[in-house]
């Protein structure tokens, strides 16, 4: 069956993926127009429609405990709001020239041809798996959908043994630890930086380093993972570098994503030197009036460097959503770009960045002064007081605020916060420390842990120039 | 015995009050510069020098278990860092013209001038003490010094009876029902106002109430205390509004502050209307060359209104002295004013605030919107996500950030930073909805509480304009 736009009714918007991006774009055209109007028809290739991937560690662990309350909104509210939502149907092709998408049903195998007036593309980012044999082996798990997440704890309920093997030391990989150590495994995080959390310079990684070691993960660093055995049930049995062998009853992939955009790519839609797609300030594709993208397939400004860079978070889908569906909705937003800002946590230790790493700023030509200062989430003499690291770089000369990174307790994670905004403002350190931020004994020191940075940085700034 | 200046040794800084702003200028110029440049003369009254006067609430509450743990510098500390720290020294007079301060040994009576070629007046703020019968009698406290701490402690260990009542229902005051709740007191806050925290508009006052009174706390509003009854023993045993009494074992005081400028208006420096000492942007006194002054005596500018207030906080404090300090030590730094953030906590409840109320705003001639959500801290599936109200007021027009109010629990307090920094770079509402904010479950939804806000202000601003 092929669908074909009539041509007195209302304009049709197809949206390509279900997730955060896609279905806040279709939700939001909704608002601004009613069906009478606007068509709306979003294509899912999977089982599940606006979940939250980043709550998946957290299923796992043991910490949320029902799959659905992943479950922003399920594909019936969707329906009942207006929204043509088509599960386990996947687009195959994008006819720009002839404003069509292809379709195929995923159990049936049927295809069909959908024509837009407008396009919304939200294909999300795929795990990168890693090119190596055993790679694709039972107890071989990536955490990207709900179903990864489902089998990963069918595993973990049929595994007698408790030795997980976690492979990447990013955000997933820590947060993958973390719900390995709740559900009592013996974890090693096996990752081929010089420290975990290749986010954070690796002075700050090394703060990482020793804290999960602390938890009792055995980290591994500088290794490179070159083979998955199996056993003779084919199944998973031990992860291998070229210097070690680590048993293991399961192995988590948690390398990170790319953008997925073979259908961007063949359709012949820019992309940047990332593999997302390009587009303007409105989220439109670069060149298209009538396309838009957002979430994990596309490529974002990072206002600090001022160049293009890829950063997969359900709150930048959820923004570019929202944008899109006021501009598809015949409104007009923007989404300026991002400041890089990042937040996780492995058990009680919070990490938190924002802005530029030292080789983030030496490749954009910006030169330096980096600090680093320890100080407590709250006052010294309040109880619950905790140690915090906060390292801070600010530009030679102007002493504008460059980035932010964080490694503490409670209390440390969110404070990148006051960081994110500040870069955002252009900020430089100096006005930093005059900042009128909360204090009180129960929240924080009379300094703020980022204003005795300000201060040191600016220090470092006047010193030098 | 005179101290006159020697013709030919090191400049002398005189400074008045060692408590966080006197200090930290002392010890910032004494940074500047060595005891054989400028030499540093400090005059203290009372029994302590740099001590955390916001801390006395959770010393009383029991949090904090020992009084020294709230004193941050000992004044032997400080005279090791070549600072003449003249303890129970009390400054009586300032010549101006003379470049002299007349001081009195508060023990033996005795008064002598010294001479300054630089003042600093950081002589703190007073205690409201209402003017009416039986406010000075034995049972009743304030809580501004650590000899009030220890005095209210003293008659905590002696009461047999339970019940406490709390006048004013300020940041003081709600600290203080916290403390007595914590010592297992029936506590009764009695408040002028029509809600507790008049810092926040009534709506939100509405909720500390609400959540006080879950509490165990007895709030009565709307009531001015007219006298406070003692009994045969001359202490107080209860207080007198017009229309009730209230049956009380302990009064505590705390109605707020005022500057401490009495000898500054007798040496006929600039005083604002708030009563506090006017100074430039470099913390000097307007008019006087060699005089700075800080701390809870000046008045500050208020970034968002472009008016003057009085805001008694020792991190403003702190800030002032550092910059003072620099000044007087030859530097040059400045204090460009504040936005207006406070926050405190009543137990687990979290209440903060950062820029205008909505009368605040009607009194400098700012037109806005106001508006008010609730959201959760954490993803709403991750254990410990609690609710958080947050109301936002953005200029009507330009839509730029007017100001915040937060009430909520853990993690609530804190994120009107976000709002401050949002506030001092001038942004508008409309941009905020794209801050790039620390996002993951265990740290926030997946659009923050306060992107929430900004969402709707937004809206508001334009579906207004």
């Amino acid at each position: 069956m092929s669908m074909s736009r009539t041509e007195r009714g209302p304009e049709r918007l197809v949206v390509i993926g279900g997730d955060a991006a896609g279905m806040s774009a279709a939700s939001q055209a909704r608002r601004m127009k009613g069906p009478d109007e606007l068509e709306i028809v979003a294509f899912e290739r999977g089982h599940f429609a606006s979940f939250s991937a980043c709550g998946i560690p957290y299923w796992v662990g043991g910490e949320v405990t029902e799959r659905d309350q992943l479950i922003a909104r399920t594909p019936e509210e969707h329906r009942a709001r207006g929204i043509d939502l088509r599960m386990r149907t996947e687009v195959t092709e994008i006819d720009v020239g002839g404003q069509r998408v292809r379709a195929r049903d995923v159990e049936s195998g049927g295809e069909s041809w959908t024509s837009y007036d407008k396009l919304v593309i939200a294909t999300g980012a795929r795990p990168i798996r890693p090119d190596m044999p055993g790679a694709e082996a039972p107890g071989v798990h990536g955490v990207q959908t709900l179903d990864d997440g489902q089998a990963l704890l069918d595993t973990l309920a049929r595994t007698r043994g408790r030795r997980a093997v976690v492979v990447g030391a990013g955000y997933i990989g820590v947060e993958m630890a973390e719900a390995l150590i709740n559900r009592d495994y013996e974890v090693t995080v096996v990752n081929r930086g010089r420290e975990p959390m290749s986010t954070l310079d690796p002075d700050m990684g090394r703060l990482v380093h020793e804290a999960m070691e602390g938890l009792g993960i055995t980290m591994v660093n500088d290794a490179e993972v070159t083979k998955i055995l199996t056993g003779d049930d084919g199944r998973a049995r031990a992860v291998l570098t070229e210097d070690a062998e680590y048993p293991a009853d399961v192995v988590v992939l948690g390398i990170g994503v790319r953008p997925e955009t073979a259908l961007a790519r063949a359709a012949g839609l820019p992309l940047g030197t990332h593999g997302g797609l390009l587009t303007d300030l409105a989220m439109r594709v670069r060149g298209h009036e009538n396309i838009w993208a957002g979430g994990d397939c596309v490529e974002v400004l990072d206002l600090v460097s001022g160049q293009e860079r890829h950063v997969a978070l359900g709150t930048h889908a959820n923004k570019h959503g929202q944008v899109i569906g006021t501009n598809a909705g015949g409104g007009y937003a923007t989404f300026p770009g991002v400041v890089g800002t990042a937040v996780s946590r492995v058990c009680d230790l919070e990490i938190a960045r924002t802005g530029l790493r030292e080789k983030d700023a030496r490749r954009v030509g910006l030169q330096f002064e980096s600090v680093t200062i320890e100080a407590t989430s709250r006052a010294g003499y309040y109880p619950g007081a905790s140690p915090m690291t906060v390292k801070m770089l600010a530009e030679r000369r102007t002493g504008r605020l460059l980035g932010v990174q964080i490694v503490g307790r409670e209390g440390a994670g969110k404070r990148v916060d006051i960081a994110a905004v500040a870069l955002t403002a252009g900020m430089t350190v100096d006005r930093m420390t005059a900042l009128d931020l909360g204090y009180a004994p129960p929240f924080s020191p009379v300094w703020d842990p980022v204003l005795v940075a300000a201060r040191k940085a600016s220090k470092a700034v006047r010193q030098r120039t």
